[in-house]
C-alpha cells in the first residue's frame, strides 16, 4: 500500500518507519517542498521511502496519516486538500500548548475536537481519529506494554474505520482492543483524555503506559 | 468517624449509605435547611444518619465529601466555608452541561479544574480530588468491576491525601490501585478524562467499567 505521512517529527518518523518495515511505500510530507528531516528519513528508510511537501504526500498515498503537531494540523491538511479527497486520513495528533513551558497544556474541550476541525477543513477526506492516546513508540508497537490495553477509534465513515482497524492490526493492535467510540464528535473524548495522560506521565515518570478497559456486569 | 456529605443526589446517597454501612456517622447536607431527599435518606439509613444544610453537614463532619452537582459546588462549599476549615474535603464532582440534553457535555479544560475552584473558595479546607472518574456505585464498591482498575488522587496537602487513601481503602480501593497524580492542579486530568468516560459509556452502553493502568519497561 502507498501511504502519505504528513509530519516529520517523532510521530511521523515512528509511523513512517513502521509502515516501511511492514512492506508499504511511504512518502513523508513536510510544510516546505524540501525538508532536511524528511529527506534524511527517506534516505535512511530505504527504497520504499520518499519525501515531499504535504500535498505530495497526500497525492502519493492511498491512505494518509496526520502526524503534524496539532497546532498546525488544520493548515497542513488544508494544503493537501485535493490529494486527500476520498481517502482515509488517520489523525493521530494532539494540540499541545508549550507557551508556559513543559509539561504542555492541552487545548482540548468538549465543544470541538482537532479531528472535527480537520474534517471541516478537508470535507472530502474520510477522517478517523485514533492512536493519539499513547506515546509514538506504543502507537506502532503496542506489545511494548504488556496486557490488554486499548486504543480508540472515532469517525463518521464506517468503511474508513474498517480500513483503519486493519492498519491498526498491522501495527499490532488486535481488533478486540480497538474501541469504536462512534462518530467523529467522540474524538473529543480521547483528545481530552490526554489531559490525564500528561499527569500520568508526570506521576509515573515514563511514557511507557496505556489504559485498559475493565468491565463489570451491565 | 463523623462525616459531612454535601449533596443529596445519587452520588451523595451512595457515599452516605456506604459510610453508614462502614460504621461511620453521616450528616447529609442540602442547599435548604430542610430537604425532603436528605430527610428521607436519613430516616432510611438509620440512627447514625442525619440531615441538615451544607453548613450543618460541614460542621458535623471530621471530614467532608463534595457530592453536589459540579455546577453548584462552589456555591455549596462556600456556604459551608467555616465548617470546612482545616478539614479534608474530598471532591468527587464533575461539571456536566445538560443544556443540549443528554448525553451531557463536560466543561473541564486544562486551564483550571473544579477542585481548584473549590480550594480557592474554601482556602482553609484541605481539598483532595478523587473518585470522579467512576460511576457512583463503583466509587463505593470497586469490586463491582473485576481486575486491577485504578482511581486517582490530587491535592496539595500530603496528610489530607494520606487520610483520603484510608477512606478509599475502606470503600474497597487497595492503596496500590490509588494513583497519586500530584498537586491539586493535576485534578484537571481526571476531570478532563470524564470526556472520554462519557463516550465509553455511550459506546459500551453501561456505566459498569473503569480503566486500568498498564505499564511497560521505563
Amino acid at each position: 500500500m502507498k501511504v502519505g505521512v504528513l509530519g516529520t517529527g517523532m510521530v511521523g518518523t515512528a509511523i513512517g518507519t513502521r509502515l516501511i518495515e511492514l512492506g508499504h511505500e511511504v512518502r513523508m510530507g513536510s510544510r516546505q517542498a524540501r525538508s532536511e528531516k524528511a529527506e534524511q528519513w527517506a534516505e535512511s528508510a530505504g527504497d520504499r521511502a520518499s519525501s515531499g511537501d504535504f500535498a505530495d504526500a497526500a497525492y502519493f498515498g492511498e491512505i494518509a496519516f496526520n502526524c503534524t503537531a496539532g497546532e498546525g494540523s488544520v493548515e497542513a491538511v488544508s494544503s493537501a486538500k485535493v490529494g486527500l479527497a476520498g481517502k482515509l486520513l488517520i489523525d493521530v495528533a494532539n494540540v499541545l500548548d508549550f507557551s508556559n513551558g513543559p509539561p504542555p497544556m492541552i487545548s482540548a474541550t468538549d465543544q470541538d475536537s482537532l479531528a472535527e476541525r480537520i474534517q471541516r477543513a478537508v470535507p472530502e477526506a474520510r477522517v478517523v481519529k485514533s492512536l493519539n492516546t499513547v506515546n509514538n513508540d506504543v502507537m506502532v508497537d503496542p506489545a511494548r506494554i504488556p496486557g490488554d490495553h486499548v486504543i480508540f477509534l472515532s469517525g463518521d465513515d464506517q468503511a474508513a474505520k474498517r480500513q483503519a482497524i486493519e492498519v491498526l492490526g498491522e501495527f499490532g493492535w488486535p481488533e478486540e482492543r480497538v474501541i469504536d467510540l462512534g462518530d467523529l464528535t467522540t474524538a473529543r473524548g480521547p483528545e481530552m483524555y490526554v489531559g490525564l495522560w500528561l499527569r500520568l506521565w508526570g506521576a509515573i515518570e515514563s511514557s511507557q503506559f496505556n489504559i485498559g478497559l475493565l468491565r463489570g456486569q451491565a
